[in-house]
């Protein structure tokens, strides 16, 4: 295996995030599934924007957001997503190199606009999300940098990617060449309802090329169609090397082999938006595993990262993260 | 006087911003004067855009942002400014109508882009406003409705519309127009250095239409070239009926005739960004004033919703002022 230059690569739907407040009354006129992320066409996505309160525009995606929490760390990151060149298009591609992370696409000249994603954020801090993934989806495996694949000690995939169809090539392919040079793949399940799209792709590739899993408790309990947290342990269990399963104020759960280290979740003060909790979890967790920390530690790692994020609107760390765990791996 | 359908219409330049973090060392390296709002054109927005941080985009402009606070205690508010039909023009004209504010424009199918404001934050809350006016230089006379300038209790308009060139004439023609039917023109200095652009026209206008004038400390001590605010008080005394001076943590001063008022400034927890402090504070004080309270009660409104939005990042207010000025007017 050659010397890595890279900790983490990260693929995933590009996305600008319109982060608007509303109550659940605006929830359930809509018809808007709550705490669920759902795909919407053009029109569908420009209806309730013009419905919804005044927004906060910033760049998010899942696995963006988990590689500008890992730079944020002080580890080395890059992505792999498409945008289009437009204004969204380069906020996204400003924000991601901003962070720290490499991002060496060129926006797309045609096509359809950035991705972008209306988080409703409501009183209880909860997000429901309706996603338009304009170019996003139209990411192929020709995108994939397999050169920054196999720089990387870990490629992270985000469960999404199944949604936009030409972009499950592109998953297989990077996750084919991450294991050909010797480096670990992550998958994360991203939702519940996504589980249920593409169940049986993702327990192929548990099965298959992934070495760690994220989830949280209702994705974990939606691939196995179980109501029991502790059925879901014991399922996934000896299916991939590590799974680290996220319970929000409860904590964590990282399995690792036979191993079972429960983590309990980080002081937060006012919980405001939880958006990227999950996806800032993963990011600490990722930058402890690729600096020598065993899984309860970076377990820590991420829960202290995850307070941060959950702490303000938005996706991204507000602050370094680097400051908030000094002193934590040593 | 015709019944008013509205309580103040603004006028100002439409802006969206872009809020990023730094220190003031990159302040100091990119020759930036802190705390000052300085024009820029395309290609200096787009260096400095490429050099800064993450960013969070909002919508903005000084009287855009005075409209929505003024919306969000409950006035009847109207917004004239200019935008593009771009990505960020929708965001701009899709948080104003949200926000509950009247703004009937139908943004512009050619032209330069809507305009944008690098606003860098400093760790000590403080901004430093690099602008690039696009379109909203572009407003004309033709631009101001003045059925919407005869209908409002107040006309509002921002000092930074002295820089755009076409836009001086619009904003003569709405002090005119207010003037005639009977209604009030308020004026906001906007910025000491754009005070020392247009010193000659503030001063004439102040002499002339102006009936009630928002400067802070650091605006009125450029307007009468003093370093005394004391000297500034004696200078503006008997130039118009009422002059609202904000002193940041040292609360306001209100001139009104003979009288003057200091009102305290409202409690804050952690100041955070002090964008559109002066904004909200002229919202507070002509929702007050429109609603029949006098000088030192409006401005106990303005502080009220000052101290809300240096809470946070963004120049508009994050939650709902009239529930923070509940019971205050009776």
């Amino acid at each position: 295996m050659s010397q890595s230059s890279l900790d983490v690569v990260g693929i995933g739907n590009a996305i600008v995030d319109i982060v608007s407040q509303c109550d659940d009354r605006f929830l359930a006129d809509n018809g808007l599934d709550k705490g669920a992320m759902t795909l919407v066409g053009a029109h569908a996505a420009l209806a309730l924007y013009d419905k919804c309160g005044p927004g906060i525009e910033s760049s998010g995606g899942s696995a963006a957001n988990t590689m500008a929490g890992i730079a944020s760390l002080g580890g080395r990151a890059a992505y792999i997503g498409k945008v289009r060149d437009d204004e969204l298009g380069r906020v996204f591609r400003h924000d991601i190199r901003a962070s720290g992370v490499r991002y060496d696409a060129i926006p797309a000249a045609a096509g359809p606009p950035t991705a972008r994603c209306l988080v409703l954020v409501t009183p209880d801090a909860q997000r429901t999300m309706q996603t338009c993934l304009g170019i996003s989806a139209e990411l192929t495996a020709a995108d994939v940098d397999l050169e920054m694949v196999r720089a990387a000690k870990v490629t992270y995939l985000e469960g999404y990617l199944f949604d936009p169809p030409a972009a499950k090539e592109a998953f297989r392919t990077a996750a084919r060449a991450a294991r050909a040079a010797g480096r670990l793949v992550a998958l994360t399940l991203s939702d519940p309802f996504c589980v249920d799209r593409h169940r049986k792709d993702f327990l192929d590739l548990i099965a298959g090329p992934v070495d760690i899993l994220f989830a949280n408790e209702a994705e974990i309990l939606s691939l196995y169609r179980t109501d029991r947290f502790e059925d879901a342990l014991t399922a996934v269990r000896g299916h991939c090397e590590i799974a680290a399963l996220t319970r929000s104020a409860k904590g964590a759960v990282v399995l690792s082999g036979e191993a079972m280290h429960v983590v309990e979740a980080a002081p937060a003060g006012r919980v405001v938006d939880t958006t990227g909790a999950g996806d800032l979890f993963a990011a600490g967790f990722l930058y402890g595993l690729t600096h020598g920390l065993g899984p309860a530690a970076a377990g820590r790692i991420g829960a202290i990262a995850a307070a941060e994020v959950i702490g303000h609107l938005g996706a991204r760390p507000a602050q370094p993260l680097d400051r908030l765990v000094q002193g934590l791996s040593a």
